[in-house]
């Protein structure tokens, strides 16, 4: 089996390299992410760049930014020139999928306000549409979680609560997450009007028309697309 | 000045003699739903009320149900007999501003599964149209919460970060509130959507034709409004 790790490393040693000094940079969440941070890290340890100011989109991207010495900050409304982040699914218009590291709505909340989003990712996540591989991760309130579970039930064909041990996963807000499965073809900016509309669900992990370009790395090299 | 309170008891006297024995019981939050559940208490320990559970919309009103002798069970997706709460604002149709006891995301996640929602009031809060008085609540993430009121900002034309004292108030979900002013006259359905839809937004205290009846008491009498 291929091994994806140095795919990953190299697509995120590519986003890295569009961070100049002075910049303030989103902080994306998961593996792929988390090169892009070290890489960051390595080029202001080595005074390559300065002046860099990172907003993390989870707890676990905040400790691991401070680790490697980036300067961070929580995030205001001020916007951010670039972010970095990995996807679970990347389409071709660059319409995306998010959450399975659990952090959708930080990172959805940070790089909405970024100029340039940028994703990187191996390209076992490029699909021919939303939804073909991975489930629609969405955060949902823990309060009368099963009731909202119904609702969703009634919008998308099948799903579970995301729970990988003897309780629910909880996300940094407190939320619990249902995977949903998606119907392949469906009209998903309506459905992401839908699934947001409905009682209970406070963000789903779909990113439409966010990112910019995306760095995807395969054995025969890195692919860049944009929208 | 009027002194509403017998007024608001005068209400919840009426819906609470609505509750039958074997009722599952949604209990609203607040001053006025606090007379409803004291006085289902007060018909269960007289032995007039049997077999009644009670779903709490808050932690408080879970306190105060215990105390006064009911059964309590979480929110589960079974359907609620009856549920009985206050409002801030009650509109002609009976459309509602709820949450500024800070509990609108439970209560609305509790009440969407009552067969008959029974709102009760003093007659302070009648209005021609929502919003002409009372503000309204939005419940936000706290992640972000500057970024989400800009947002906000956009979309109706004033308000305020809920805050007390020193810190913000927290709800039962740890969330923000953002009481928004309304622009009187706006298409409430379509305002509902688009809050609702907005990134950082959990859920918004408009209940829109999900009461049945209001019982409004004023110091000529009690009326009772129907959709």
């Amino acid at each position: 089996m291929l091994d994806l790790e140095p795919l990953k490393k190299e697509a995120a040693l590519r986003a890295a390299a569009l961070i100049e000094s002075g910049m303030r940079v989103g902080l994306g969440t998961g593996s792929t992410a988390k090169y892009a941070i070290e890489e960051i890290g390595r080029r202001v340890r080595s005074g390559e760049l300065s002046g860099i100011v990172g907003v993390a989109t989870s707890e676990a991207s905040d400790a691991l930014a401070r680790e490697v010495g980036l300067t961070v900050e929580p995030l205001d409304p001020r916007p951010l020139d670039i972010a970095i982040d990995g996807a679970d699914e990347i389409a071709p218009n660059l319409d995306l999928i998010k959450g399975l590291g659990g952090a959708l709505l930080r990172e959805k909340l940070t790089e909405v306000q970024a100029r340039r989003l940028i994703i990187i990712a191996d390209h076992s996540k490029i699909v021919g549409q939303i939804g073909e591989k991975a489930p629609l991760p969405i955060e949902i309130a823990r309060f009368g979680f099963l009731s909202t579970i119904e609702r969703l039930r009634q919008i998308v064909p099948g799903g579970r609560l995301r729970q990988p041990g003897a309780q629910p996963y909880v996300t940094d807000n407190g939320n619990y997450i249902y995977d949903a499965q998606l119907r392949p073809g469906s009209d998903i900016a309506a459905l992401e009007r839908e699934l947001k509309g409905t009682l209970g669900v406070v963000e789903t992990g779909l990113f439409l028309g966010m990112a910019e370009r995306a760095f995807v790395a395969s054995p025969d090299g890195v692919q860049e697309l944009t929208r």
